[in-house]
């Protein structure tokens, strides 16, 4: 018979894929000597196995739980059931993965109308053991015969006003009497049955009701976002109950061994006398702090104190530890690694490795790369926020807080932004002609689009504060409001967005700059030293650069030239361009255009020194820069001298219906040869100028975005290394360049042994390749990506987390083909899924040789690179 | 040294990729000796090294060249070159694959200013000597030189004019000499040059202009139209001069050993006494029928008649034969297998079978799939084309001819068709709610769209004639108009399509009805016992299902239920179903949908018998089925009773940037459960009805569009199963039915080893999957894609043929992996591609089991497996 169900002395800290995380330390506790009340687990396995059979215990799962049972009745001498002295028991849920708040807890558990009365003259405590059954019988009503709580307490706080009573530990053992009464007729009413009176009986539902748990709705949506599988199942603990409700010798608390919120090295936490653990979180008496313990009973905390730094010496790691006490005896009920914010995470570990106590790798394991974001961005206040009214909630798009008048259209943020005010920008979606409102705005809120749609990624790309996708308001941009459940914001109105929980609240909330420890820039020194990763960012413009640079970036893996297009001084002589009859009148534009572009590209080269940079050069269909509404285009008539009609036709004539999947990327430039040119000129004319001024040596990267035939880049190649060499021969200056492409378009991949024969390099456009991998339009995967995810078809957007199988694979078939063709081919990614550790991680084990994100996800990105670099040694 | 000439008795007719298919037949006759004037042949590999050395014959070709020349010299006993009696040769291209009027030809090279008087002295026929020194001037000065043809034919006009000759054959020695002048002071003042004297030096241009050639822009077109690659190169061939205008016991003459045109078993052909070659052609005088050799020659039509029977069963198949009679004997300059129409081709295959020259896979193997279509559609009246007045050229979307009034929208066709008129729809492109006036016009023309855009698709599948993405033309819908180059055409204007070649022409030209011989019956009852891939059709309607049956289909292997939904009955249900605010109003509609579907499927199902039906669930996104303009937003508000602000904002929300990469597919069936839930009640129902009431044995198969992820398949699969099991159980027929997916996601195939484990079979939609391996939208690549061919970057239109490489790879991961998890997996093809030779050849190698194809290309499709079984034996 295969086992199920393990005593405490039967396992270890190891096992915790089996007994659960609570279930593997109270184990090892017991296992190391301490003073923990003795019981066994029920396994994660006993858990899988029920849902195997349609949610019953098997026979054999029965039998085990009852041989463990008897165990423990006679390790303790006490037999469950008795009526003079019971065998109670607490049963317990724990996850492998820690859940907390996920899972219910039962006390006292044994208890019946006949035993109370045995235990009330075995400890000759009466209020005590009425005190205890009550506890009971509400929280096994609550958790396992799922009656709502507030009736439960509705009882008790009845009873406590007809007789004037302010603290529970008030009541009498009449009163408490009372309230059983009160609490078995709810359950009769409620469930048409008496309360269980039979202790096998409860025992059984009890763990039946922690196995059923596991699949409530708060539970599977824990696990969403946290990332933690569906298939593992939570273990049951049973353990024989120890009082901190026996009197004012009694008593029960929490403590961190350091500080979770700062990482202090200072034992943290509270405690309350004669109380049972869930008093302390209810709020009804306010603990005290764990030193105040030191007054009440000095012996007992010398003892905790011990045990706490025992503990942490052998976890090496902070805990996070429960304890009773019980008559003057300490108890530990469980320990396990405490939960920190990003500071403590950091502080403690570079502590810890200054302390002897772990070693860097270990310190680096122990920060959670996407923990960084909240050092990187502001924050709100945390006084204010609990005033805060949150309206709705969409897509975390953007880490930060920010908050400020709304205004609905670009013009009208960058009016506001100039005359001193903070304004959000809040849009159906933003397009690229928001770019200059989205810089000058706060925050950016969209009811529409992904956490790839545009309003995303250059938010992120700016470190703005991003909420997009909020399909709950109905923006109405031409009346310049936005509703939202029967209330109307208009303009000027103030609201507060929290880019990190996706979260709008209505009105301002103050907000807060972040600051970065001492700490931070060690564990950061120590991850670059670790990582083989290297990391580049995704920076259009010279400010991006600079500050991509100050977080750590080391080139840039992705400069996209068509931002600089809008730019309000050049959109006009872009659409010239655009509009141009011929190739002589498109040139003419182009030429007006070179020096704008020189000027970029120089300015880049100077921010990243002789930091390697790949420019991509022109991408997006060229409607994305031309005006749509007939007005626009009357006003755009006008500026360049174009008919009308003529101009509408252009217009016309450019829509598509696809156009992810239409005319834009090197199809530009296989049918206007021209922009490409311009833009190669620029680059290496600003090249020249950089080494030839500031003595920089500047090996330009010239990138083909959307590749899928060997013959397309063929044909651009040979375009680029005329344009360039006619002006390096031409020059003084001797400049070197590589070319190379984007792997975006599946055919590039599946096809990448051709490709690889041009290219000098390959980046991964995770984005682009996604989308056509999985036929998702990052822009309208909103609507059903949600649907998605609730049926489990994703554990995780697969724009934001990279593919592995599906993505992946074509990745892979990639790097092996243009390996074949070209063994010292260069690999990066400069998708989105650059800045994601989890893709990172994949990147590492493929064999890139770079990633490459947002300036606010270089930290993360080095850290995340750092851990694969250790996870995969 | 490599071998770059051969001697034409140092050849044979297998070798046709070095000596290209003229110089192979050459060296063939010459073997079997027939009498062919001697020669020699610069082979392809020659060309090949030309271009590889920067357009240059090196040294070893030229010293081979001079080496065969003077084997040639003494063979003839004359010199090149010679004052006395000169050896004349021409100079004739000679591809691997024939491109008739494509590469040029010289005569009597080797003639200059002074050979020519030897010559006339020699042959005692002054007259014939400057006769032909003055054709080779001309010959040689426009295709060597590149004067323009028209310059030399002014000189010749003139000098006939002034001396009131009407046939050049009038021309005396004296006006040939005036015109010999007049030709050589045109090349000096042409080339700044005298017209090259020297023979060597006439040679080597001469063969250094055809290697030329082979890239001009003819060619390439040629090429490109033909599926010819570029790589192949042409032979160049020198062979000594017979010259057919030696007096009027000379003549030329090109001639069929049977009709071209129907295929009959009788010589066919024309030719001209005292003429050389381009005389024949060029249509001064009228050349005799062949017959009438007989009364002029007797003797050399009965030798001719002896050498065509021996040529045509040697090469065992109809020749096209090109002589010369020089002085009363007979000499042969090529033979080649004749280019033929359709019915001929067909027709001569099956008399040749019977006739025992050749066996039944060889009568397959000579017609080409393709021509078929000329025999299943329209075509025009011949007479009527010379009048026609061509006015642009779209792409041939679907084959046949039309000729009708034009409407700009389906309404109006309707109306027109009702009436009694032949209508043609004009669009700027067409959305599925144009259906019924696509299927009531004659034929569509459209503005936009490529080969594979809705326009195309669908009217394929109706077989009605189509021209597409005919970018020149401006069509103005609001008014009713289209213009081209300063015309305008207005509603009720009568113009002309032709789907094979893609011309529009003003005006009405009457059309004719195909006609099928018994010889197709024939030919295409051997294809279906040789071929081993089963045919079947892709049929929305049991008209289509009926017609399929009747081109040989053995099954439907798609059909495509949203077109059902379009139908004026049902589309106001279908919105109702759309809008609805929440799952039972969906129901509601869903259940009044239910047996519309139902009837349709029985109609298909009737029509189809026990052949299998494969039915793919709904696959377009929503808002296809919604109205867009605010004014047909109204009347449905109207219609349906749903507030108009209501109805425009689902509209709105349903919008997507890209709908081919959007919410659609399988996607609505994870949202929307309740509407693939109808479609297989509707399904199953059907099959037992049909089962019950025509004792029809149904095993549908239902397919799932557009599966990414196996677990949107596993979430259907169990939905699908639900739906149809409860229903059979409820009846008293067993009903079989298998549940499969379309692979038309690069993930897809990705993963098909996961996704193999739900699907009974595979699909490939190979449309979608070319759409998404390219990232090319197939409404929007026509912009560019004609620019992709011209750059050589395609040599054709991945739409249309199958990418084998990119997108085929693809298919060979998604068939490794599928038949891994599931070894008897069914495998189709459902994409366009299921209709092209080439790809079903390619589907054919990889192992599928069927293609599927609109019910046109049925038997085309019979014909192309026919000849992959036979190819790949």
């Amino acid at each position: 018979m295969r086992k199920y169900v393990y005593a405490f002395d039967d396992g270890n800290k190891e096992m915790k894929s089996i007994l659960g995380g609570k279930g593997a330390n109270l184990a090892e506790m017991t296992k190391i000597g301490l003073p923990v009340p003795p019981g066994f687990t029920v396994s994660t396995e006993a858990c899988n196995q029920y849902y195997e059979d349609e949610k019953k215990i098997s026979e054999d799962i029965e039998k085990q739980i009852f041989e463990l049972l008897q165990g423990l009745e006679e390790k303790i001498n006490k037999k469950f059931g008795d009526i003079k002295d019971p065998l109670l028991v607490s049963v317990r849920s724990g996850a492998v993965v820690s859940m907390p708040g996920m899972m219910d807890t039962i006390l006292n558990l044994g208890l019946n109308d006949q035993s109370v009365v045995g235990l009330a003259s075995e400890t000759e405590n009466e209020r005590f053991a009425y005190d205890s059954y009550r506890r009971f019988i509400q929280m096994f009503g609550d958790v396992v015969l799922s009656i709502p709580k507030y009736k439960f307490d509705r009882i008790l706080e009845n009873e406590k006003e007809i007789n004037k009573i302010e603290l529970d530990t008030a009541l009498d053992v009449e009163n408490l009497k009372n309230i059983i009464k009160g609490y078995k007729e709810l359950v009769k009413k409620e469930t048409k049955k008496d309360f269980p009176q039979e202790p096998r009986e409860q025992l059984l539902m009890a763990i039946e009701a922690v196995f059923g748990s596991w699949n409530n709705t708060r539970a599977i949506i824990y696990r969403q976002i946290n990332d933690i599988p569906g298939h593992l199942g939570t273990a049951v603990n049973i353990q024989s109950m120890v009082f901190g409700n026996m009197g004012e010798t009694s008593g029960t608390g929490v403590a961190f061994t350091r500080n979770p919120s700062n990482g202090e090295k200072k034992l943290f936490g509270e405690f309350l006398m004669n109380a049972q653990g869930e008093d302390v979180v209810a709020g009804i008496r306010t603990p005290q702090s764990i030193e105040k313990l030191n007054d009440t009973m000095p012996k007992v905390y010398e003892e905790f104190v011990r045990v706490a730094n025992l503990l942490e010496n052998h976890y090496k790691d902070m805990q996070d530890i429960e304890f009773t006490i019980e008559k003057g005896n300490l108890y530990l009920l469980q320990t396990r690694n405490g939960k920190r914010t990003a500071p403590a995470a950091i502080h403690a570990a570079v502590d810890m490795v200054n302390e002897g106590l772990i070693d860097k790798e270990t310190a680096i394991m122990r920060v959670e790369p996407n923990q960084l974001d909240q050092l990187l961005h502001p924050t709100f206040e945390e006084n204010a926020m609990k005033a805060a009214e949150k309206i709705t909630t969409g897509l975390p798009a953007s880490p930060g807080a920010a908050t400020g008048k709304i205004y609905f259209n670009a013009q009208d943020v960058v009016k506001a932004a100039s005359a001193g005010e903070k304004a959000i920008l809040v849009r159906l979606e933003t397009s690229p002609e928001d770019i200059e409102g989205m810089a000058a705005a706060q925050g950016i809120l969209t009811a529409r689009g992904g956490m790839t749609s545009h309003a995303a990624v250059v938010a992120r790309g700016m470190g703005k504060c991003c909420v997009a996708g909020c399909g709950e308001i109905k923006v109405d941009e031409g009346n310049k409001i936005f509703r939202i459940s029967g209330k109307i914001f208009k303009e000027g109105a103030y609201i507060s967005l929290n880019g990190n929980t996706g979260n709008v609240y209505a009105g301002s909330i103050p907000t807060k700059e972040p600051e970065l420890s001492g700490s931070f820039s060690k564990l950061m020194q120590w991850a670059d030293d670790l990582r083989t990763l290297k990391i580049r960012t995704n920076a259009d413009t010279p400010r991006d650069a600079h500050m991509a640079v100050k977080f750590g970036a080391e080139g840039i893996g992705l400069c996209r030239t068509e931002h600089m297009f809008f730019d309000e001084e050049r959109i006009a002589i872009v659409r010239q361009m655009i509009v141009a009859k011929d190739v002589e009148e498109r040139m003419i534009a182009l030429d007006k255009l070179l020096p704008f572009q020189k000027k970029d590209f120089v300015g880049i080269f100077e921010a990243m020194g002789e930091r390697p940079v790949t420019v991509r050069l022109l991408d997006p269909p060229l409607h994305e820069f031309l005006p749509h509404s007939d007005e626009d285009i009357k006003t755009l008539s006008e500026q360049i001298g174009v008919a009308y009609r003529e101009l509408k036709e252009t217009v016309e004539e450019l829509k598509e219906f696809n156009p992810m999947l239409g005319h834009r990327g090197c199809r530009l430039a296989i049918t206007y040869p021209e922009i490409y040119q311009m833009q190669v000129k620029a680059l290496i004319m600003a090249a020249i100028e950089v080494k030839k001024e500031k003595k920089i040596n500047i090996t330009p990267e010239i990138m083909v975005p959307l590749i899928g035939h060997e013959k397309e880049l063929g044909i651009i190649k040979e375009l680029i290394v005329n344009t360039a060499n006619e002006i390096i021969n031409d020059s003084d200056e001797k400049i070197d360049y590589t070319i190379g492409t984007m792997i975006e378009v599946p055919r590039a991949a599946l096809t990448a042994d051709e490709i690889a024969k041009h290219a000098e390099f390959f980046s991964f456009g995770t984005n682009d390749l996604t989308q056509m991998t999985y036929a998702f339009s990052r822009d309208d995967a909103g609507k059903f990506i949600g649907e998605y995810r609730n049926k489990g078809i994703f554990e995780k957007d697969p724009f934001q987390r990279l593919d592995q199988v599906g993505v992946g694979k074509l990745m892979e078939i990639a790097l092996d083909l243009g390996k074949k063709s070209r063994p010292n081919i260069k690999l990066g990614i400069c998708g989105e899924h650059g800045g994601d550790p989890d893709s990172i991680d994949f990147c590492h084990r493929i064999g890139l040789h770079y990633v490459s994100c947002s300036p606010y996800r270089v930290p993360i990105a080095r850290l995340a690179a750092a851990r694969s670099a250790i996870k995969n040694k």
